[in-house]
């Protein structure tokens, strides 16, 4: 279990409001920020290596999306926050990557935080990643912890010159949030794929590390549920906000993002359940499998242990046992067991033992 | 367990909002679509091939229900969307077939989403199915997966002349509400009666597959819930909203089936929760049962330990054992172990083991 | 467990909305219509044998009181509901006795469903029959699935010229409701006795059903809540809304049931928890009792096992064995026995087995 | 267990609203009445035998408490009803000593009714007991089942010329619930402490009544919960209520009661919740001994078991085995059986189960 | 267990409210005041040993944070009272330190009181002190129970001239309450880490004090939760109220404080469902050892019984057991026992036992 359940702050604590300075658990890379800039007409791509020297876009009516990968490097997030005049609060969100889902109007832009999870099949793991959006009225700004993310099918659209390209930036954060909430279905279905295949297991024979796999995985759905639980309110505050910034046709997409959370967390929540009831199902077995097993136990012990015994009285050596001289006693000795045998399987049989 | 909680998307991932591609479990069929135009006066039934070339009806007052079975060729529903001037986003919901109960409200039609449940017989399952509603003025679309339906009583009734040919397309749109959250009842009255029959058989006598019955009908039940639980907001919503699609009488309408959901989720929450109950039953009497297993092993083994030991004692073959040579050691060493017996019955009956 | 889960609604499936056929447990007997009609000064009595003859009131202020026994007649509800002109829901309600307790406002009157409840001590179960309430201006109709009723109190009150006499429909309805809740309470206080009894029983000494009753008790808790819980709002609507059909006096009154109602929740809620704790306490019982059944068989076996192998040793016949020609070789063996047994005895003592 | 679970109505039910028979534990009393009559200057106490005399007061500004011990006496009731003009239904409700606390606002007055909870240390049980007042311009009534209560203080407050002599009635309303609340703290006290020793005692060694005692106290933090809960919403509403009874610098120290209750609900909850842990806590520690005493049993068995079967082996009698002629026979048996021993010891030290 | 889970509350019972009595776990100690009065130039530090010659600032725009190091005496505290104009139930309030979170709002000034809360590892218990806070226009007082706090980095920041120094009153407040909450986070680290080694160690060997560590934990949890929890509210009630106290800008970060209380709350459920799940974890285990036991013995007795019981029979004495005298007697019965053995095998490994 190599991932925390609280991240580290260290250095942080007791530091003033605003204080650049970053949480996380990725290591600290350079910072690559790539600047896709279009409109209906044109699209350029470019690499940004001094964000100090970004100008904004000449071309009224052309939507800059500049992406950062890697927020470990402060300056460079400073930098970027002074070209676009964004609150030291919103700085510091950024660059602590252990933020909640919310989102924050401030004038002129909406800070939205929410997080990139992929499941890391080796390791049988959710590997979550904080995203963070900026959207202005025409630019989005988006930061990524590490290079690596699910927006290639949005660049995908962008270079084919599809309708988003014919949109404005509130669009285009739709985009990038669809792309990140599009990519949990992916990960339920294979958890979801899992656990029926250990509720399969648990009816069929339970191995011996079956119920560290239920345990491992509530562990991961009660993550997940803590990362995506708050996507909701987020979303349903974007589309219900009179915010200038989001068109009313892109609500209707935003709304339908929004289902699909709702849809997501209903899934969560019944793979939960299920889990929990897979435990039972598992304890129940376990403890009808022990009544079983003594039930074996008893009836071996209850048989044998008055013929040994009884066996037992006519091995002792005492001088006058008249029953040793009589030339039936044998017999007769091995016919009282026969009977005593047979009456207590008839106890059994009646108590259903057997 | 062929179903599977979460429903694959596959190709759709990265696809931008509005692609049209079919997610489902029901392989592609061809759609089969069925016009029925009624007015108080007259009804045509009709099926249609293509298409591209439905017309409007051309008599005021007449509705339009188009019925489409088979929702996975995306060109016909393309085809039917830029008749009916649908939205993307609910040409993209009508084939995604995993899709929560919602209504949503669009300029000029409502959007209707809910899941036709029917529950299998024989493999004791619940089959669900995904129908799309669309509510116009004097049109309504009904999309389905497959053919066969529980609207046959609402044709019959069209066909037949009642009141319903005298109402306006949302009637007939209350109509069909109505027709599938009936058939919830009729699933239920079932699982009632197999869960009853479940209870009267734990406290009987508990068979090998109890455990994995109870946890089945669990299961069945959450995924039950979670499909018929956003109805109640979605009819809430119908009976509430100013939409002027909906009249007030049939308002009065809705209410009622508003009732009715609430009631099956009653009675769904009634029924879990008595499922829960007999697991407990079920676990208490295999904990009782071990219990009184165990008890009869502790009283054999402590009577017959204690005897076949004294017997063992006297099996020794010691030279010098005074006891064996005495006329009346053997009848004494019985009466010892009589009344070794008789002090062990004693006190287990105080115990209250007897 | 003769009563249902889930009620069957047989040929009720399919059928239109409105179509008045009698749903329910009880088999259709003949509708016995009583009237009672007064005012401050004068009441009259009379039975109705059609109800198509009815006539309303002659004198202003007069209230009249239609009670029916009976629900399975349609022709009798629906000739009533030509009457009083009620709408075909109110209709197909009163006769499908599976409602879920509401009150809905139509113009002219209020209907209101809610369900008398009394406990069959024999069956040790809660009996369930549908009372359906119609008020309006100057009217009340009362349906009841059964004769047989909780309303003699009322009729006692009417006859004897009370304040009830100088009231107008409102409070009758309200004194219907009130006869209905306070019935709540006697049976409350029964299954509390029971259910107290059955905690002292688990105390002292659980008997073979103790499992089975609690979870039968569990069940009828269950079905009590899910009966009486939409009262809470039924009251809270009739008590807030604005209806005129009813004086401010009177919302005083219902304020009051409203409170019963509440309370009657608590007390269920409180023993619905206590049954909880109860199956807790008696499965803590059972392992705790299982625990020293185990210690026993334990204490037994530790300790002769080790003697009968010792005596075994000395039983066997080899010829050479030195210890069985010493003198002294059986009070030693002996002596070493009882080293043994002390031993053991001083280790189960440290372990806090004795 | 004497307590009742529900409160027995017996001639009550079926009685008209309004009717005042008294309803409650403790067996009629002559009602002790007691005036105290303020205002800053003033103070008067008196006691009331015939409350028909009572006069209101002649001096404005004069504030008016009589405090009313035992309501079992109908008359008394009724007669000071009448000098108050209070309702009804206010009347009934005072001598109904089953009320769940509430407040309710007549013209002219505000009726309370909270329980005084007392916890008697012997019997180890909560003692409950209705308290209700009204709350007039210039007057309050409290009314008590019994002599005894925990106003002593603002008595004495009164006495002493305190700023209550400088408040109105509202204020005085105010002091007796905050008596009250304040009374519950150390109930909880004392049951926290309890408990904290019930914990102590399990995790040492629990005694045989370990598990009626966390029943116990489950139960009565059960009913203490019930009594309690209501107070939240009553001063709730006290505190936001616009009643020109209460003045605006009462509400501040309404809304410290109002604090105190909810940290009183913390409190309980907090304990209930701890309870639920110690259960499990004990349960687990059973089944942890009980393994480890299954541990004990099988080692002892595994061990002894195939020795006293070799021992049993070469007792048998029969003429020709070799073994018993071999002179280094017995040592060479001897040898086997501690080679059988030390290898069974090492398989369990690898199981861990040494 | 020293900590109390309900505070005593002593002679404070009865008293009138306001009564400036302390209640609290920290024996009285002599209140250290210490001033700090600052502007964007200045910053002055002294000691106020006598609070009753405090004077407010003289230059306008200048803020004073008064720091109070231990609130037993009521004397200091009443002289600042009085100084302030406070209300006696805030004074009260400060007294009393059993106060749960909460802010409430006086003419002129906010009344804030909060939990600060150090986890003692050594004890492995959470330390828990009251803060008050007093937030005026210009100034704040900040009430502690014990000297030692974690406002140094508050005070270092002030010192070296930051923008703290810029800010009103209202900011130096949002500073504390950060400072604050900053050191929740601090705590639950250390919790979640102690947690998952506790997880690591259920599912590699649970010690014998496993199932205490499990609850040790909960309850800290439980406590943790009970000092956090109202903090949602104050907060939402700080960001959202419209007191002229405190200005938007400040809004902002005291909306980032409400954040990161709800990532804390998020934590804490997050490890108390953890630690539920362990408990199950660690109760499956114990159950599957259980049967794991069982199964040992089972086989051990079930091989060994007949065997023994076979040996027991041909060590009888008597005189005609004609098997005794067959040459191949011993041979046949060695045999018999084999096949018994194998059979027996074959059987335990068809039920899997093996």
């Amino acid at each position: 279990m190599a991932r925390k359940l609280v991240v580290k702050r260290g250095g942080k604590l007791g530091a003033p409001p605003g204080t650049l300075l970053h949480i996380g658990r990725h290591k600290p890379e350079h910072a690559a920020i790539r600047l896709i800039r279009y409109d209906a007409e044109d699209l350029q791509e470019s690499v940004i290596t001094d964000p100090s020297r970004y100008r904004p876009a000449q071309v009224p009516g052309q939507v800059s999306w500049l992406n950062v990968d890697g927020v470990a490097d402060a300056g460079v997030i400073q930098a970027l926050g002074g070209q676009f005049q964004l609150h030291p609060l919103v700085l510091e969100d950024v660059l602590n990557t252990d933020q909640r889902p919310k989102v924050e109007e401030y004038p002129g832009y909406l800070y939205i935080v929410l997080r990139m999870l992929q499941f890391d099949r080796e390791r049988q793991q959710i590997q979550s990643e904080q995203v963070s959006l900026v959207l202005g009225g025409d630019f989005v700004l988006s930061f990524q912890e590490r290079a690596g993310d699910v927006f290639d099918g949005v660049r995908e659209r962008l270079r084919t010159g599809r309708r988003i390209r014919f949109m404005r930036s509130d669009y285009l954060a739709y985009a990038l949030l669809d792309a990140v909430v599009d990519h949990y279905f992916e990960m339920l279905e294979y958890l979801g794929e899992r656990v029926e295949e250990l509720e399969d297991q648990i009816i069929a024979s339970p191995g011996p590390d079956t119920l560290a796999q239920i345990h491992h995985y509530k562990r991961e759905m009660l993550l997940l549920r803590k990362s995506i639980w708050p996507l909701r309110e987020l979303l349903s505050r974007l589309t219900r906000d009179d915010s200038p910034l989001i068109a009313d046709e892109t609500r209707l997409y935003l709304r339908d993002v929004h289902d699909h959370v709702i849809h997501v967390m209903d899934s969560i929540d019944t793979i939960r359940e299920l889990l929990v009831s897979l435990l039972d199902l598992y304890l129940s077995n376990v403890s009808k499998r022990t009544n079983e097993i003594m039930k074996v136990l008893t009836i071996f012990a209850s048989l044998f242990m008055p013929l040994t015994f009884i066996a037992g009285v006519y091995g002792m050596n005492f001088d006058v046992m008249p029953e040793l001289r009589w030339p039936w006693g044998y017999p007769a000795v091995m016919l009282l067991m026969l009977v005593i045998v047979l009456s207590l399987l008839v106890y059994f049989r009646r108590r259903r033992w057997l």
